[in-house]
């Protein structure tokens, strides 16, 4: 049998337009990842990883939820008493079996881009492998930092909360030999998941950061609002990030907001109506906000966060024991955009559905609500959380391309804990070049390469960079 | 890089299989276009075409709805005092834009199929374009009914409330120089949406239009079934067009009708059960006067109407504000044919799941409530309203042939505004022979070449013709 | 038109590595079909068919559900005086018809599996293709078991009613003449719809069969883990069959389920919140027995029995007019799972979702509920019911497979009535095989031969053999 053994340059690369299209201008632009979840302290830090074990198993949870389905104990998942090494070495006994997991093809794609490797990782040569990368690491000092660099990467934005001092932002921004510009989204989850036990503490917390006390719900707006603004006076962002579980948007007064507020405070159960009002209002007053201090909102929709309460209990929160929530309706995301236009104040918005067999319907609302000044005003993110993938990917373009001018998309961005995950951006751009090939070559697009150059670039890089006013240079 | 630039006859078309189908039979099939919007005064009147910004975009929500992506200003989208010549040049600076989307690849098929030209249009081409299509529509006379004629349109069937007084059909029909016949469907939608505030008027104009009394829900339907009957009459009609919203099938009385029926009349606020009630009666009742009448039942599922109702406000209803609902429960419609069925009075229905995400539980419940007299008794529709293209046509009969006998579809609708959107057909006939093809490709079908003609000349044009009852010579 | 006109062994392999890696290692693994209906006492009587007709329509509602589709009198589907010749002449005539149908590759399968026929069946050659399997069956006395035994089956689980004496099964069990081992699914639903009218009478008849009073909820439970240790005695098995139709896991006390046990047996109605509660405390203590009794959970979720009341009225249930619901929702399931592995109970569990569009989200269920000894512990089903085709198979291999390691399935069952539907088998490991064979086609998978056949042969038959505990030897 005539296998392929080895990484392909072709990788989803099936037509020749597409691998054209690919080389020539996709994959030598420069990378934003407006979205992701690293640790500015670890970038700021900026150490050398130990060994590949740690690049790969200290974080990442898609990998821990992939070897738990594959039976293997927690100690080599998450132990803290287990070397990386030792956590490496089971994680790659099973990677051979992850056909046509994208675990797999992100696995080879980082052996590959950082390291030159492109033979398979089995448990036969796990070992070699772990101690030819583990030379090259502490070889070239592949720090956090240089991974960025590596990757091309020009611009990242990590997720903060609301009370976040900022420390480690002002210290990035401070370091000449910092050479990714860094920004930080605002997410401001704690304060809409009125809920969790936790969030009378928070809203102490938050008034200090502040520092305006906070009695109403109003004033734990202008709490906000404060400190949205000290985001962007300090590194300059335009970004937020909203999730939103499952939600019901329903008709809510001031004088109902204020009372379930304090209800909530004074610790008394809540009816889901009222959850549903609160967050209704929350998300409301949050576009709002956002639009008048010139931010873009994000919404991730369909989280099923905590699903097995024991796996978090005993692993924590974000470790592969949330799920995805299919009865988000887009009925009532629609109404929060259509409350937010009716007040001339509907912001720049970002819609990531997390149920990705249901994308249509949101590309479709998507559509609805663009105005006649801003390009792609309100738009469909790109596949993200278990929809990072070919699959998926292929899908967001195949069917959503026709609801929605897909040319003017923001991009991939990575939604990541991993400082080499960059090569998720490739992986995205190979499906997309691969989708306009199949487009021309069916017939059903014609015209300039000129045009598909643009249209390449544009959802590569620049549209991001207008989107979000990043004013990055390519 | 070798790029197709131009228009090629072998769109869609991947299989050597499919291509010969098409072109051995598909392609020669006249047209029934059994569910549209244009208009029959304009078909009467027959006016030459201004230009091809007429043409183009005097009514079209598709292209209006993605020129609002683009951040196009709305005077040169449905602005009045803008010239068509100004709005297509705005239009055509984007079109190139539009890669995968079906404006793309329906502009192109129309400038091929009217015009002959099978370049692409981009904005440094617009004017020369324009210009020439300008002189041919004027050497050639295109007016309305040429554009059908020239398509080989043999059927149409406009949609008009019960209450029009079916004129223009009428002139339609006396003269002998209109080539193709135009039939009417029945849209009871006024009577239908018991909220809107513009409900008791409606009902004096029908009640006046049917010549009857209307004090309760009884005499509304004796008026609706008159103004069928007229309708049928005039026309011939067998095609009726039933839209649904969000909505749960409940049990209810006739009192609990009525009752709700003299609220809504008095204007007070309803209940969601309330309205849920009316809607099941009303359902309910179209379907037995439906079958009494020989009439087909076409249920158009999960419409969000008028979701942007900042947009609607200035812009005006059905002018690019509508979404889809994802909520719309597959048991709801179950149960109503379920107890239509029990009463011996389902009539002939044809589905259509406005969300073709959910299309295979919709298939399935088509095939449930087949009965052992009428081919195909309740089928599904053909993909319509965000799904007319290469994608969700495409995936239709992927999925649904493996639920229900492809075979016996009635096959393509236009569902559209336009005279010249008839190549949708031929975009549908390609999709569908390219499918054939691969199943024979793939070792799926095997048979005669005289099967596969078959099916496709049924679905094209004698299935439904038989279905509805036409009696048009192919 | 070069057409391939008969049957190919080449069926769905699009690729040269999956033609490879299916007839060198898929091919030839024996099948354990380890859920069906078929039923014990055929299969020990062990009677030869009469002809195709009763092989084929005896008791396949999906044959019956299409032939209504076409409109066939009812007599020629389920008619008690009509011959089986008869009812396979109307099948065979329209047979050509089901171009896309997973019907038209199953007939074609069957025949060139189990009578080497390749042509296709058509109304021309249909009376010869009788006349000659009629031969063939007599001649080589195809029997029941013969069926099983050409076909490479080793091990069948058929599904009994928890009341059922497993007389049949003890006989095939006695018989050493009995080749395929035969256990059988452990299937409680008449315990589970406590609506139904017959729910008390089906108490008394499993009071019996337990031998033990029922008065309680907790009663029944006893008699239910009786009959379930009862099954396991006489057969060996551990599989278990829970159908969920729509349901809504919600809390509940020991005392309400109690009151809500006595209400239903005194025949009092009960609300649709009562029901939720009796079916969530039924599912959660069902879990617990499975799983305190080794045996495996299997959930069918989403099912819309008798949507067609009319039909079942007429012809039976499970004939052909059940449908599939579309608002099962993930979270419902997703708590059931969740506390049960509060509890330290959870069994090894399967599910398989109705309603294929949806399957994503539930392959993310399943893998939050790993956990770190059981391979694949819980895990999503093959497509089941409507979806075991081509497209169904397809699209969970590559839409899942991202979201969870399909090299941990446990494969293909028939869910049948059939004795000779095990090509569906074949059909699976087919596209599959294609599947993998892309996979290393498009770059997105490379390794060694070793390791491909290692997936496939254990998807074909070692994981389920594991995961059930079956020991039968390859």
């Amino acid at each position: 049998m005539k296998l392929q053994n080895r990484f392909s340059e072709e990788l989803f690369l099936t037509n020749e337009t597409g691998r054209e299209l690919y080389h020539k201008y996709a994959e030598k632009m420069p990378i934003i990842d407006y979205h992701c979840h690293i640790s500015p302290k670890d970038m700021y830090e900026n150490k050398e990883f130990e060994d590949l074990g740690e690049m790969w198993l200290e974080g990442d949870h898609y990998k821990w939820r992939a070897m738990r389905c594959f039976g293997i104990d927690e100690k080599y998942i998450t132990g803290k008493e287990t070397s990386f090494h030792d956590k490496y070495l089971a994680f790659a006994k099973v990677l051979p079996k992850m056909v046509g997991n994208p675990i797999f093809i992100w696995c080879a794609l980082e052996l590959k881009r950082y390291f030159g490797i492109d033979e398979p990782l089995t448990g036969e040569n796990a070992e070699e492998i772990y101690q030819k990368t583990k030379k090259m690491i502490h070889e070239q000092h592949m720090t956090r930092q240089w991974c960025m660099e590596h990757s091309n990467v020009r611009l990242v934005s990590t997720t903060e909360d609301p009370v976040d001092d900022l420390q480690w932002h002002k210290k990035l921004a401070a370091d000449p030999s910092v050479k990714t510009k860094v920004i930080t989204a605002f997410r401001p989850d704690q304060a809409m998941f009125l809920e969790r036990p936790t969030f009378d503490a928070y809203l102490h917390t938050l008034s200090e950061a502040a520092n305006t006390p906070i009695h109403h719900f109003k004033d734990m707006l202008d709490a906000l609002e404060k400190r949205l603004q000290y985001f962007q006076k300090v590194t300059g962002t335009t970004v937020s990030d909203d999730g939103i579980p499952h939600f019901t948007f329903v008709d809510y007064t001031d004088d109902e907001i204020e009372r379930i507020f304090e209800k909530t405070r004074r610790n008394e159960k809540l009816s889901v109506h009222e959850v549903d009002q609160y967050q209704s209002a929350f998300l409301y007053e949050m576009g709002r906000l956002y639009n008048r201090n010139g931010y873009v909102m994000q919404l991730h929709i369909g989280t099923y966060l905590d699903a097995n309460t024991t796996g978090v209990q005993n692993v924590g929160q974000s470790t592969g024991f949330d799920c995805t929530d299919d009865q988000c309706s887009v009925t009532s995301v629609g109404e929060l955009l259509n409350r937010l236009t009716i007040a001339g104040e509907l912001p720049k918005t970002i819609i990531y559905p997390l149920d990705g067999t249901k994308i249509e319907t949101w590309a479709v609302l998507a559509a609805g609500f663009c105005d006649n000044k801003t390009p792609a005003k309100v738009q469909l993110g790109a596949p993200w959380w278990f929809n990072d993938q070919q699959f998926g990917i292929d899908r967001q373009f195949r069917s959503c391309a026709n609801l929605y001018p897909v040319s003017l998309s923001v991009g991939m961005l990575t939604d990541s804990r991993s400082f080499i995950s960059y090569p998720r951006h490739e992986l995205y751009r190979r499906v997309f070049c691969n989708y306009l090939g199949e487009l021309c070559e069916r017939g059903e697009y014609f015209g300039s390469e000129e045009n598909l150059k643009e249209v390449i670039e544009d959802v590569c890089f620049n549209n991001v960079n207008k989107f979000f006013g990043f004013h990055v240079k390519a």
